[in-house]
């Protein structure tokens, strides 16, 4: 039998890190070293992540063995920068951060981070160490203007996308109150959220010239899993030539597919696809795609990157049964 | 014109002085003379209810009106007594407490309180000043079974009773939390829930024989409003006949009503009425019980006894439009 | 006492029959005459309406009654203007069309109708006997831009908006069923909405100069009730003035109100309100609008047409207990 | 590389069929051989089934291969009788039938069905050709009570259920509706549930003087997936002797856990297994079981019979990412 990865996670209590922890649990090329969580240290993994009860005995631990070959940080925005600059990690262990600390760019500790998302990324993801995993909406409204972008079509943007409540964590909050969630629908960081800043530099990577028009209103869903957004731009080129365009763009990306009828939510939530669907009128393009936000747009994506990392299929353990209801 | 009544609502930022607020603002015979909040003082009423945007002005106050006809103690458990035991409260202001600290007789400053359930003690709430107003699940259990009660036809009972999140109150809590409630279901207080006695003790005014083996199990339900009862009792009576014992009962009181066909939740969400059906299985009676929890089980239900006690029609404020959907 | 207004629906048994009923039923200068229900006529209108168990023994009719002030049409798109040409109909009798055959401008047997948006046209409304209530979308949408109108501010605007699933009606459907739409989100009829000539033709009579550039995305929410949208557009105005501009176009209009922090859906569900926030960033301005879709969007504000045909004050009837949660 | 087992679906357009297909897509010993659908032959089997859109490139069939090893009928109730009645299906072929035309004994064409509930009936499960899956509520409530049964001491049974959407089916129903079922909570087949037969038949199975006194209140959820039963017995045995009458019950079967804290719904959700909890008070035992509906309740239980059946470990396929939230 060959060797399997052996891999740690950070902030195994979190729900990042619960999602890679049940991913991983099932992949056939890993297996767990350890599952960190200072906070649970000692307390089976069920006991948090309580769907775990009856798959596994792991309990969380404090510390942080050596004898890994890759690490998941799963940390609140900030931490993962402050986890490498306390803690010794050998180079040759290579690192998926989950949170938002090196996606622009930033390094620490001798670690440059490459942006991963592998429709974008992919050649060099295959070569790295260090691995910034896309945020979520950054992903889901990314992969619905990549291929744009990619052919020098992109202009002014505007995209509205509606989240799932698992995006805002595990803290308690009035916003994740279900008396006020339940059948309810706001918005919040209207024009300002962090993850445009990440979209832009992926955009300006394929297409120098874009100028960074990108206005974007996130709404906070009534739902728990999904993201779902609508993109609106101007563009001269025909419905027919945009469907052969972005096909063509992700012809060779197992888990991005453009679908010929209009998509839903639900069709890929529990699972690490994006579904993106054109439609034009005049000469507007709307483009709708959606992810799981966990998946796809966190820990699905990240186990996506490891499997790039390593040399493996990078399907290997993510072909999930969807919910589907 | 005739003179209206001045209601003071303490603890006004909570759910249930929330919807009392809201009853009392469009009661036609009641001027708010104040809504007390310590922790919210100063600040207008829709900071913290936010559909009263555009409703009223009111702003909360710490201070304690002296002119005031009655007051709504729309406290904590436990916090009641200790409001009438720190506050002088003249005796000829009228006082409906909503929590759960007078429900099964206890007095605090001369006071001794009613139990304010209509359907059981109308007569009695018209004379008295002070009224202990019923659970939620209580109302709804009892409301199921008073009329056996009054036929002496009452044995062990089977209940099993769903809540929506507004019966946990305000505070962010686990079983609160929208990811975690969203979609699930879950039970709790298994056999132990601290309406048993309050609903043991109306059945016993009515059937003094009854043993109190009312054997409930209530489960958190995935949505905001409303409770469903089902409860499970041997009788030897015809299906029949119990339709006309529980008709008869609640005969002239306006929101207590036996339906002909299945019951739901929603067809009393946001109304103070309480629906009830009957079915029939060789010798075991099933009872389904349906309310509000905010209205018929808890605030429109104060709001009744406030009507009885200034000797108002019950009804009056109270004609609510259903959400229906 | 004075005489009440006799009122007749038509097509008593769908949503908006439905919703109009229970608003008439508490309304206190209206008298129901009839409501008309062919496939329904003799059964109680508690038959079909179940939340009106206990609260009226009307029935379904399907005899026109000439004893009548007032016609509220809620029939399907195309139903009205065919039942105003089989039945004869005294010309001194007002119509109210919920439906969306008169919103244009198209007249049948001598009668024209007026677009009956009271923030619009109230001074009209006063005066005529024949009114075309807005669709739901097209009131949330409008609101939110009226004001830019009629200052002569207006350009293209980005419109995303989420209905619950009442604006689809009752007949079911494969996007009604439960098991889809549960915790879903999808878009239809996107760039080519039917609201969007009614909404271009109210935002031309303030504007003339507006070129009709509303790009509209509407999304089906998993929610029962209510309308949300956001709306970008390009200005050079300061947010205070925008601010100022429409709160001074909304200062006297009762239900349609201007919030100081963000707005989220249920503020207004079961209100007949409409609540607008205003947000900007760089020349960028988004304006966030919420209605509960049947009605500010559909009944309420057909009943607010009623009550501005007759003389009286337009919130009679329309303070409604919010559901809040 | 072992020969794989060719799999037949009968009636795939359906939830159970959609479910039991989704499962057999990756299960890394079957390969699928037709999905048959006569009323969808020829189109892509994700036109139905959304969610396995860049999953498979299957189409339905209306046509039957011989080539095939087992065959599931994923058929509406009295349908795979008939399927059964009209079609040959040469006898080594193995049959799982999902619908409840033999749970209780029935024979067609010279096959006798075997319950297939492995936690009751493992040993024989892997002997035979042809097994009746169980019902989904049946499912849950046995597992509930077998351990009961197994040491003679169960009792009459009050037991309430709540079952998601999926459990009606893929039929546009009033109760489906979503305007109707949201946030709602109703009974139906009070006392009267077509699985009492088959859970007491499986209880006598196990103590022949059961009496067959089991009470169920169905109860139908505002969710899609999953179902969770409370039942009340009369014991004797103390908490702690009847979990570890539980607990040694189900040791060595791996998709049924005893709980040692409250349980809920979405525990289980998107997986096979079944979760039970104990509780106890006075003489009264409580039973909490969850399981999905769709799996453990159908499809999922019906591919852990084709393993038995094939001599695979009954986990093979079955180990599914949690949806958790």
């Amino acid at each position: 039998m060959e060797k399997k990865i052996k891999a740690g996670i950070i902030g195994g209590a979190g729900y990042t890190g619960g999602e890679t922890l049940r991913l991983l649990l099932n992949h056939p090329a890993v297996q767990i070293s350890f599952v960190h969580s200072r906070s649970n240290a000692g307390t089976p993994v069920y006991a948090v992540h309580a769907d775990l009860l009856g798959e596994t005995q792991l309990t969380f631990t404090d510390a942080l063995s050596a004898d890994v070959d890759v690490l998941f940080l799963c940390l609140g925005h900030g931490e993962s920068k402050k986890f490498l600059q306390e803690n010794i990690v050998v180079s040759t262990v290579k690192v998926i951060d989950l949170g938002n600390d090196f996606r622009l760019g930033d390094k620490v500790a001798g670690r440059t981070f490459t942006y991963g998302l592998p429709e974008l990324n992919r050649a060099v993801i295959r070569q790295v160490n260090n691995v910034a995993n896309p945020g979520c909406f950054a992903t889901a409204i990314q992969l619905g203007l990549l291929p744009m972008a990619s052919a020098g079509l992109l202009k002014e943007v505007y995209s509205t996308g509606i989240t799932g409540s698992t995006g805002a964590g595990q803290k308690l909050q009035d916003t994740t109150h279900f008396t006020w969630r339940a059948n309810n629908i706001s918005a919040y960081k209207t024009l300002t959220h962090q993850h445009v800043a990440e979209i832009n530099q992926s955009l300006k990577q394929l297409q120098s010239s874009f100028s960074g028009a990108l206005n974007f209103v996130p709404w906070r869903g009534d739902f728990t899993r999904g993201i779902f957004v609508s993109s609106i731009m101007e563009t001269q080129q025909s419905l027919n030539d945009l469907n052969q365009l972005y096909k063509a763009f992700y012809q060779d990306h197992p888990f991005t597919h453009v679908a010929d009828t209009m998509i839903d939510l639900k069709q890929v939530v529990n699972t690490s696809k994006c579904l993106i669907y054109l439609e034009k009128e005049g000469n507007k393009l709307v483009v709708h795609s959606a992810i799981d936000n966990l998946l796809k747009g966190a820990s699905g994506q990240a186990v996506q990157n490891m499997n790039l990392m390593f040399g493996l299929d990078e399907r290997t353990g993510l072909q999930l049964k969807s919910t589907a209801f």
